[in-house]
């Protein structure tokens, strides 16, 4: 099979034209542009090029707005609430940063909801952008139920992704940004295009059954959470934040609610941002985190979490992407 | 062997009069002894009266001061900091929530940062107390080193339990509060004393081997994270929150700095509170979250988190406390 080799610039360009073309402006299509091509220049594929047929979808279904316009307001001095008016969320998430950074400096913590958004990317970039600020900054989203909750094999739950990050000076922030299921369902879906098995513990068939097979996890089973109760109370954790307390859907409202175009569904999402000098700290909380960080890393076997994608973006053998040209010519039909 | 029957009562005054016959003072005896209490009538019992001569360790040793003046100062208008001068949680909890509770109903969003305390005790009696005043909350606090690093076989982090809370009307709070090990600290130790083995999973022995016997995780192994480098990655966020970000001391160096007296170290605590009305939502929050919980729970085989606590504090079987004879003449003992 040839490989077609991109330059992150026809990334970008591939994702922004496609966009557009489908009546995604200027503004909207940049910036979910930007996080595709970040996605895959960290080798995030799951949320990279991969996912253009779904921000497809909604467009071509106007369940998501191209020329969506957002509105940003403080309903406390330190909740900011963006209405999306139907947007995908990287736009959303942009327009209101600045606000929500200037909450958190002064308030010293504070919380953004997203609401009427599109979420189809991952969490990290928005909690990179804050760590950029020297912000500590935790995330949370819902989607569709695929996740069974502990106790039961049939989905209620989303992937319900969870990111947390704390700034470093002079180095990448450490970032964790990982499903409430053992494995994403973006990463089970690449499984299942490339015909991989999965390890025990990923999900159940239809039946209830375990199963190695992506395509039984995907087509009438459903994943499981990490951890099993743990992971599913953090589960359950996530879907009240981004749904009752945001005045948004939880998974299984989403999923009723949505139009079936295999596109983001409308939902929300939760960052709570703190700045981490407002806590009177007699010593640099960075400093301090950075001793942590050492002794930690002191041990045999260590590394912190979002090591794995800071290696691939500074890897030279990574500064273009090549992909199959038989999904680059899907991509190009779009 | 025989049992001795205790009442609540007398389980309070057995606490009472035993911390404050080693200088504990009236206000923090009565905090702590109503933390035991708690715990026993909800089947906590690592934290109910098993706790009690790790208190009085650390009341010998002056580690902890019976007499603390903890200091409550406001650091913005949603950040709450107490200096708990070196006392147990409990009472600086208490002093401070009435302040903790009105920042976080003026700004919709709060943090409570309680340092130089010993936590001994469960998070969910903090949690359910914020719920009572319809608030959601979470909380996290570290310890000493006990559990593995995904990738390690030796401890760095404490068992670190998170806590979350969302309040519910006229019926008990949907709380969880969850070591990031696979098993708390306590449950080993309790399965330990009663010469029960464990699964595989909860930890490894001295030389990093799987083990079933609680003995060698507490001699010399040690405790593995729940969901494999997931929950690792949230016992590292743990540390984050309560040593840098606070100023307090991450697991580590709270053993580090022990005098190994065998109760809890000096460490931090912190507490993020939400007024679920502020997030400006169409729908109350509160019944939007119960027609969440009835289509979760008309899943077969699923319970709310905290169910188990609840059954147990409302059986009129668990209206008095049956410890063993030998176990009670120890605690008098103290």
């Amino acid at each position: 099979m040839n490989n077609k080799t991109l330059t992150f610039d026809e990334v970008y360009s591939l994702a922004y034209d496609t966009l557009h073309s489908y009546n995604c402006n200027q503004k909207h299509a940049e910036a979910v542009a930007r996080t595709i091509v970040l996605a895959e220049q960290n080798g995030s594929h799951s949320h990279g090029l991969f996912r253009l047929p779904g921000y497809v979808a909604t467009l071509k279904s106007l369940k998501v707005k191209g020329a969506a316009n957002p509105t940003t307001k403080a309903l406390t001095p330190c909740i900011v609430q963006v209405n999306g008016d139907n947007c995908f969320a990287p736009y959303a998430l942009e327009a209101s940063r600045e606000q929500f950074i200037e909450a958190t400096k002064t308030c010293g913590i504070a919380a953004l909801s997203l609401t009427k958004v599109h979420h189809f990317s991952s969490l990290w970039i928005e909690i990179e952008a804050l760590t950029q600020h020297n912000l500590c900054a935790m995330a949370f989203t819902a989607y569709m139920p695929s996740v069974a909750p502990a106790g039961s094999s049939k989905p209620f739950f989303g992937t319900n992704p969870m990111a947390f990050g704390w700034p470093r000076k002079d180095k990448p922030p450490m970032i964790f940004d990982q499903a409430t299921a053992t494995m994403a369902r973006g990463d089970v879906m690449i499984a299942a295009r490339d015909g991989k098995t999965l390890p025990l513990g990923v999900g159940v068939d239809a039946n209830g059954n375990d199963t190695t097979d992506p395509n039984e996890i995907l087509n009438g089973g459903c994943l499981l959470p990490f951890g099993g109760y743990k992971g599913s109370n953090i589960g359950l954790m996530i879907e009240l934040l981004v749904g009752p307390l945001l005045g948004e859907r939880a998974s299984v409202e989403a999923a009723k609610l949505d139009n079936k175009d295999g596109g983001p569904p409308q939902g929300g999402e939760l960052i709570i941002a703190i700045d981490p000098t407002k806590f009177g700290s007699a010593e640099d909380p960075f400093a301090h985190a950075e001793r942590l960080f050492s002794e930690l890393l002191s041990h045999d076997g260590v590394h912190l979490p979002g090591m794995r994608r800071y290696k691939h973006r500074n890897d030279s053998a990574n500064s273009t992407l090549s992909i199959p040209e038989e999904r680059y010519q899907q991509l190009i039909n779009l």
